[in-house]
């Protein structure tokens, strides 16, 4: 049938998908305190080598992409996402050296006390990166980018808390990622504007003379398994 | 060896990429003026239905998808690409009947003079879609939204105007594409803020009485071939 024999000329493409997992230490007085999850490689290429969570699509078992990310994530680094977004997809003969390969590629968040779970030696600095395979420091900077642009118009770093946060917490964060130390008076009437938080009732954080208010996100933004 | 044998053994998975080319009819009062540039397909499968303009990516030619876009715009629609961006990557078992596939989306911006060479009955409003190929009604869905939410803090709509403009045709175009008829003084003063158009130098349009200053933009966004 021609269908079949124009399926069979065409080259092979290998086509994968990587996560770029996310999150903050903000106990950290390091630069911004953002890391990123790494695993290190137990087969070739780059055997050895430290990478993102990645891994082929297997189409007889994914729904779509987003679900082989999810397997991925869940079957390397024993993870379940708690939010994933699609980033970005990454191509060309170089960038895997079994052959032109498209990379499917996927930001998740997660809040640092979760990824205390992570191997430490394998949570890095995004702004002082081991060699990592493939090209995916070119894949882990977009990212940032991305959550570094979505922090100042959108509820999504909020995924980068716990449940239960208080609101200097939110605002080291946002300030974190947007490089820069917000006003307290302003970030908290900016808050209210957008309203995507409320106080979590009779939930209160920190010691007896002035515990701290707990909030918690209204209505998290839903994740589009579609794509 | 190994890697051969294993990549021999995994399915095969399609690859296509998919162009949304959206411009603007100012002169149309009907609704935004929206329209996406469409194709009849010559072959199966949906031989005869109005398409994207799509194809299989080469992993012998194109050094990416991007420039698989760029390639397919060029060959199925005699078409340069003016401004091109990712918008997202689709995938999944049912969304063509050859199988398991990813088609990597791009949207392409142009202006309403030069689509005027494309054929008037290929070019669909996006408000009143005809029956279209494969989920290719969801892909242009996508990219109007991602369009819209970029017209309210970028100058990508400039891609959409002609090379020159009067800043009455920018404010229309913003207004079509926000939603809503935007006050022409704060317009202006935004736009000097964001500074993103500069006077051409003694041009002008209109009649003789009040002349309008044509403008242009001042520094194209860069537009990223690299994915």
């Amino acid at each position: 049938m021609n269908m079949k024999s124009d399926s069979a000329m065409r080259p092979k493409i290998l086509v994968t998908v990587d996560v770029v997992l996310l999150t903050v230490d903000l106990e950290s007085s390091l630069s911004d305190g953002l890391r990123v999850g790494l695993i290190r490689r137990d087969a070739a290429p780059y055997k050895g080598a430290l990478a993102l969570p990645g891994g082929y699509v297997h189409p007889e078992e994914d729904e779509n992409t987003a679900a082989a990310a999810c397997r991925v994530l869940k079957t390397k680094a024993g993870k379940a996402v708690r939010y994933l977004e699609q980033l970005a997809t990454f191509s060309g003969p170089s960038r895997d050296p079994r052959g032109w390969s498209v990379s499917v590629c996927y930001v998740a968040l997660e809040d640092r006390e979760t990824m205390k779970q992570w191997p430490a030696d394998l949570l890095a600095r995004v702004d002082a990166l081991p060699p990592l395979a493939f090209d995916h420091a070119t894949l882990i900077g977009a990212a940032v980018e991305r959550l570094r642009n979505k922090a100042s118009y959108s509820a999504l770093p909020v995924f980068l808390l716990p449940d239960t946060f208080t609101l200097s917490e939110l605002q080291d964060l946002y300030g974190r990622l947007l490089g820069t130390p917000l006003d307290k008076s302003s970030f908290r009437r900016k808050v209210r504007e957008l309203g995507f938080v409320e106080e979590v009732p009779g939930a209160f954080k920190g010691g007896q003379n002035r515990p701290a208010q707990l909030y918690r996100a209204k209505e998290m933004t839903t994740f589009d398994r579609t794509i």
